[in-house]
């Protein structure tokens, strides 16, 4: 690291010179958030201009002639059910398209498995309930777990995705009933996991029948770049191994139509499914099916989604470029930063040396910009090096986030020097 | 009853001219469904007109700027959260607008207390739960129950509702945690509670704190006639015996708009609010706040959809009008068959000799109508005296009614002298 090389008036004098930066930023007054993988205006005004053109309110006649406007129909419209099928790769029938939110079906999934169970007795009835958590990964799973009193086993992540060595050990504890992956353009490092991490996972034979894996695909057509990263087909590779029910997938197109309205849906082995029909049974007498053909009178096919999803590249990439460029120009030669470049998906993962993660957060707080708080990307929302951060570039414009991004160098590398200094 | 004076030749007469009639009625081939409360076609063309006048789907900001189309805003945008205040008479602080469904956020909630409690422990975790229902009631609040493992305790109607001494001696039992009410128009009875009965509820002491009762407000401005029955203010009652934590109301505009697509809300004391919109931070980012702003822009104020509810009223009203009339014509006299004659709602209840019930079920399904499941308003499924039909008049034309009711009360008949003959 090139600060350990400087004398201590050097690194005085590096602090100052970064403190000189950080307080005309200050003086500036900004308020940028950069906190949460939230679409831009710019973003959901070319979603409302698809929405729009269609003048889609009018359409309430399902293809099977059902009224959408009516009670009915649990499961999902079959043109929404058939796109989700091609987004996610398997068949229709094991598919369900839920409301809006597809973190709803996974809280709503791992409290049916709390409460009723996936194999003969309810998790909560088995004594303790653990499960695997690959980190850095996405807060909002973690907070499920805590929520129904799950024990979570941090799994470090490796570049072809979670650590395949350590989890088939783990499984061989019956009480570990779950896992959580972000498998493409996974939140928050961007990794894709590669054929070899997916086929391992399809091929666990975990201690307990009623383990699942919980396969968040929420950027499964999120892409950057024309040559994005490719996924395997996980249901595919898991009927190879008799592992039917194993995977339990969800995704959304909260991304690709309006986080605040949005569809969602689950696809899972034919048993779950039918587990989670049956609930679904006695949650409610179906989710909202004119948001259902809404969508599905745009969207026909995955090949409509990803031409839609090349216009939301042109305005997302720009915004990664200029925070990658930004850190390749301030961090570049020092040794103390290392970060993801992604091909898609809504983060910038960024490592700095161990202990100087809350401090950044800390400082750009306090010159007005939010970042995700420091740890929240590891279960119980510590990270046991305090060094990573997510970086989400989505919301704030290039200008802002040139700024961002700035400012944010200036800070992590006071951290950094104070650190050092320190020692 | 008119049937007992008869001799044996004498009804096995009158047998056979009812049983020629249904056989005509079987030949006709006909396809009826009174089996749930669902609005018909012309319903739901009239929120359709209403709906698309607005071309709603061009408005996003709520009028506190917040963009309705990006995550966020877990309670309800300010508007569509008036709204329900005003339709449920609490203030706005103490709503909750979801998503499509009342039913989910009763799941939900039910869920809710079996996993954490609204007091110190989760129910699950304190022994046998118990619910008390006031029966014939709404079978789909049963099923909650049956899904949870909560143990129903039949509580009989009045025509003031629920039989108030039964429920003040039943709270003393520390493992009752629930009660289900449908305070006004009253599936299926059409009974609106009277105001001692509301009175009553809200002054209940159960032995446990964390007793609640759902208050399931489905029918609130379901009006049939400009006369409409009264509901007392349950949470304004609560307040003045210190209850404010006792009842969680709920209630939707499935019945408004449109029952697929509609927006869905639940009101409870402050308490109770913030634990519930805990568990909903971890559940979900947002209900659908495009649908909320899309119904406050049409309905501002309790007033607009009071005006709305007119038109519906006049679809509705000769609906259940026809049936009446069938009823009165084929049972009258003949004193084996009482039945409710509701200012609002959507279900007339039919009461009928002790045993006959399924039976008429049975034979109107043989020909071509399908009823409610005779039982289903009961806990468990099981009407006691097997005496109970929920009839539901809102699908089917007028024209068709009037056939569907006939068909019906012969059906009823046949049963009935079956029944006296074998006796």
């Amino acid at each position: 690291m090139y600060y350990k090389s400087l004398g201590k008036t050097e690194l005085e004098n590096e602090l100052n010179k970064l403190k000189s930066r950080y307080n005309s930023f200050k003086e500036r007054e900004i308020s940028l958030d950069m906190s949460r993988g939230k679409p831009g205006p710019t973003q959901l005004d070319v979603a409302s201009d698809v929405f729009n053109a269609k003048t889609n309110n009018i359409i309430y006649k399902a293809e099977n002639g059902f009224d959408c406007r009516n009670y009915g129909v649990l499961d999902g419209i079959p043109e929404a059910k058939r796109l989700f099928a091609e987004i996610l790769g398997v068949d229709d029938s094991l598919i369900i398209v839920g409301g809006n939110s597809s973190l709803n079906m996974m809280f709503d999934t791992v409290a049916q498995g709390m409460s009723h169970g996936f194999g003969s007795e309810p998790w909560s009835k088995q004594g303790s309930v653990k499960f695997l958590c690959p980190a850095p990964g996405y807060d909002r799973h973690f907070s499920i777990c805590e929520y129904f009193g799950i024990e979570m086993i941090t799994v470090p992540n490796t570049a072809d995705g979670p650590d395949m060595d350590i989890i088939e050990e783990l499984v061989k504890d019956p009480a570990v009933k779950g896992m959580w992956c972000v498998p493409k353009y996974s939140n928050p490092t961007g990794t894709t996991y590669s054929d070899e991490t997916v086929r391992r996972i399809a091929a666990l034979k975990p201690a307990a029948n009623d383990f699942r894996v919980f396969w968040d695909n929420a950027y499964v057509v999120h892409e950057l770049y024309e040559d994005g990263d490719t996924l395997l087909n996980i249901y595919e590779e898991c009927l190879k191994h008799g592992n039917e029910n194993l995977v339990i997938q969800f995704t959304s197109t909260s991304k690709i139509s309006f986080p605040g309205a949005g569809i969602a849906a689950q696809a899972a082995g034919p048993d779950d499914i039918a587990k989670i029909k049956k609930r679904l049974s006695i949650q409610t007498i179906g989710y909202d099916k004119m948001n259902q053909i809404r969508h599905a009178a745009i969207f026909k096919t995955l090949n409509d989604v990803n031409e839609h999803m090349k216009k939301f590249a042109e305005i997302l990439r720009p915004k990664f470029e200029v925070v990658l460029k930004l850190f390749e120009k301030e961090f570049g030669g020092l040794d103390i930063a290392s970060w993801t470049k992604p091909k898609g998906g809504y983060f910038i993962s960024l490592d700095l040396p161990e202990g100087c993660a809350k401090r950044t957060h800390t400082l750009c707080k306090e010159a007005g910009l939010v970042l995700t708080g420091a740890g929240a990307t590891f279960p119980y929302g510590k990270d046991p090096k305090d060094s990573n951060l997510r970086i989400a570039p989505s919301y704030p414009d290039v200008k802002e986030l040139e700024l961002a991004a700035e400012l944010l160098t200036i800070c992590a590398k006071i951290a950094v020097i104070e650190k050092v200094l320190a020692e």
